[in-house]
């Protein structure tokens, strides 16, 4: 590696406030010395301004994305012989994707190393709902780490201290700046974070719709774009679809319920939607994995390992692998239970024309089952359970939703505002696609 | 006056980083929760990105100003029953023309209570001139300042920790985040600390040229605009005089040395470019300062209390007042003297046509008349003495400066850059006028 060059931080900030590239050595070199504590944190932030309103070039977010990247330790599962393949969501409402597809896809052969995040806002992270199986830890070493996912196929831990800690303390200074949204910035987080895993390449799952970060077609175009190409810049194979994030996910929010929800796919059932896009998202991976030549060739693995319960296997062996109660796999009213369980019934007939996925995102943090700070506890056992979904047609009094809360006082002060969620009208809408725009 | 308003420093952060305009309220209670610690200085530097590249517009400056200004104590001068006029110059080379002006326009009945900086950078300050002065006190306390400007006419004291603490702390983020060349920020600190000295009227020299920070006359008047303008919202009588700096002022650069100029100027006698400098502030003083109906009306009165000395009395009383050793003011040889003095000589026969000041302020630093940093000591007796002015014909072998050092080694060490500064040519240049333009 080359030496770093020497950096005056003063004019490094100027630069790129007057709209100018950095070099990558220099980008090097500023994060190099923010983490050892020679950039302060309020150059840093100053610096994150100036990124975000004249932003960063794709040889720029490459740069900033392999200087996080080594600012910790990087895996490289050596004993792992298997193609290595990872998923990541941008975060949904209801999105439980990764409990089920990691194993699904573990099954027909690639191996996936996933470390993955917490919920925080109003949408949810794997690591909670992982959790809400009694037992289960996601705080496993490197070691533990590369022997599950040689072993077992697949392994699901949190992030740790060691890896990529420019990007956690960078992210750290972004939420409290207003230098969140932002593509650069959130592309060089999100591939930091994941090519630290040791993955030979990626799919992307871009959500986009109103539960989703990009609320629009256009933006979550250009992010996926941008993932797409700086993740192909640093050496992986890279492939993103963008998909709808209008309506909850499946029929179930908050974190014992997805959890038992993603166990219901790997018995090869559950929700239509859920499945479909476990399905789609796999046979992406199998692709990238080079399992398999296309989608087409990859569907009917997938298929395969749902039906003879080989996929559920490998969660099983994850479970019990992580510390965690396996018999949930095959009976998962050992997940946690809620004391109050009130149903929300449609106020009149029609057709539900639309469901409030962020709304219910953010009616699922007061019933605990997320939290708006790091260090808020939570509730697993709290949630939603759709019973109405998109396009269906109720009767006046047909159940549209359990809420799942610790307590009746709970779970009315939300009512009102979780039967708004529904849209109900005379009319059957069209539904969106599962899957708007494919890009590698 | 009224509460301050709930506020989320993110919510505000993303406002200005959107382009939107804060609400005075808004900018005030970010600025109060700034000093009380409530916004960190993460987020008062991504603010002042966010507001150096999106601006500020003339209410959200005005409203910056008010609030920094009322962030500590606000000086009233209540005993002082004569108008209350200070010049402020955004800094030159050579510019010691606070030194004989504020005794200057004392004399002729308006009072002049002013607050001075150190030099920091190619610039001098007017606090290092007059502790130049054996014995020489700029750290009065509010009580003496306001009896000497009383009793005396004028006092010249520097910044304390109680006035405009907001601008302090705002204007060490900004040093350290290159945020610092931003009209609106320059405006609101100037102004800020400017009206919290009790003074009814302002007089500002907006310095223009390379020795300036104001490189050419659109960036000066925009400067000079904006401070005229929010001077005036803060109900202040303002008028900016625009004046050339692409050389030197006069013909001394260092501490003593321009003490000794000053003395010149009231004695009087002195170049002729700073006594036109110091009667043109001085008549746009009186006349803020209502003393007189216009500028010529102004120039005769300043004229005269140079001839009879009373202007020499004043500064005499003034240095008294502080501490200082009176006796320089008859005997300017008492100032600091220099152990070595190096004469530079013209290289060849011509025109001088240019002088670098601001390469001549660098070369003053590293023979220590300035500084780099605020804790650095300098050398009071330490700087240029200039012989040949612009446009004067020079021999070959003519003195055009001397070099005023501490030693032989370092006055050598300087010795060809100096030469340097000088540009000889064929043909006369004509020079450009003292006062490029006025403002009000």
């Amino acid at each position: 590696m080359a030496a770093p060059s020497q950096l005056n931080p003063v004019e490094f900030l100027r630069h790129k406030r007057d709209g100018g590239e950095h070099r990558p050595s220099d980008i090097s070199a500023f994060i190099d010395a923010f983490v050892a504590g020679n950039v302060a944190d309020y150059q840093a932030s100053a610096w994150l301004m100036a990124a975000f309103l004249k932003g960063l070039s794709r040889q720029e977010t490459l740069a900033l994305t392999q200087a996080m990247l080594h600012s910790g330790s990087v895996l490289t599962l050596p004993s792992v012989k298997r193609a290595r393949v990872d998923k990541h969501s941008t975060g949904g409402v209801g999105d439980k994707i990764s409990l089920c597809l990691a194993p699904l896809v573990a099954a027909c052969g690639v191996a996936v190393p996933m470390i993955s995040g917490r919920g925080l806002g109003h949408t949810g992270g794997t690591l909670d709902k992982l959790e809400a199986i009694p037992g289960f830890r996601v705080d496993l070493d490197a070691k533990r780490f590369e022997r599950f996912v040689r072993d077992v196929g697949t392994c699901l831990i949190g992030q740790t201290e060691k890896l990529a800690p420019a990007d956690r303390r960078l992210y750290a200074l972004r939420d409290v700046t207003a230098t969140v949204e932002c593509i650069p910035l959130i592309v060089a987080s999100i591939l930091s974070k994941k090519l630290a895993e040791g993955i030979d390449g990626l799919v992307l799952d871009v959500k986009c719709g109103g539960g989703a970060f990009m609320k629009d077609l256009k933006s979550a175009r250009a992010l996926a774009q941008a993932l797409v190409s700086v993740g192909k810049g640093a050496g992986k194979r890279v492939t993103a679809l963008i998909t709808d994030m209008s309506a909850p996910i499946g029929r179930t929010i908050g974190n014992a319920l997805e959890t038992r929800e993603a166990i219901e796919i790997l018995q090869n059932a559950g929700p239509a939607d859920t499945r479909a896009l476990t399905l789609e998202l796999g046979a992406e991976m199998l692709v990238v994995g080079k399992r398999c030549k296309n989608r087409k060739e990859g569907l009917p693995l997938l298929e395969r390992a749902l039906a003879d319960g080989s996929a559920l296997a490998v969660f099983r062996r994850l479970v019990k692998a992580q510390g965690g109660d396996a018999r949930v796999v095959d009976d998962p009213s050992r997940l946690p239970q809620s004391k109050t369980k009130l149903v929300v019934t449609a106020p009149k007939s029609g057709f539900v024309t639309g469901i409030d996925a962020l709304a219910l995102g953010l009616l699922a943090i007061e019933l605990g089952a997320g939290r708006t700070r790091a260090d808020q506890k939570i509730d697993p056992a709290a949630g939603f359970e759709l019973h109405a979904t998109l396009g269906e047609r109720v009767q006046r009094g047909t159940p549209l939703i359990t809420i799942h809360a610790a307590s009746p006082t709970l779970a009315r002060s939300v009512e009102a505002r979780v039967a708004r969620t529904y849209s109900l009208g005379t009319r059957v809408v069209r539904k969106k696609p599962l899957i708007l725009a494919r890009l590698d």
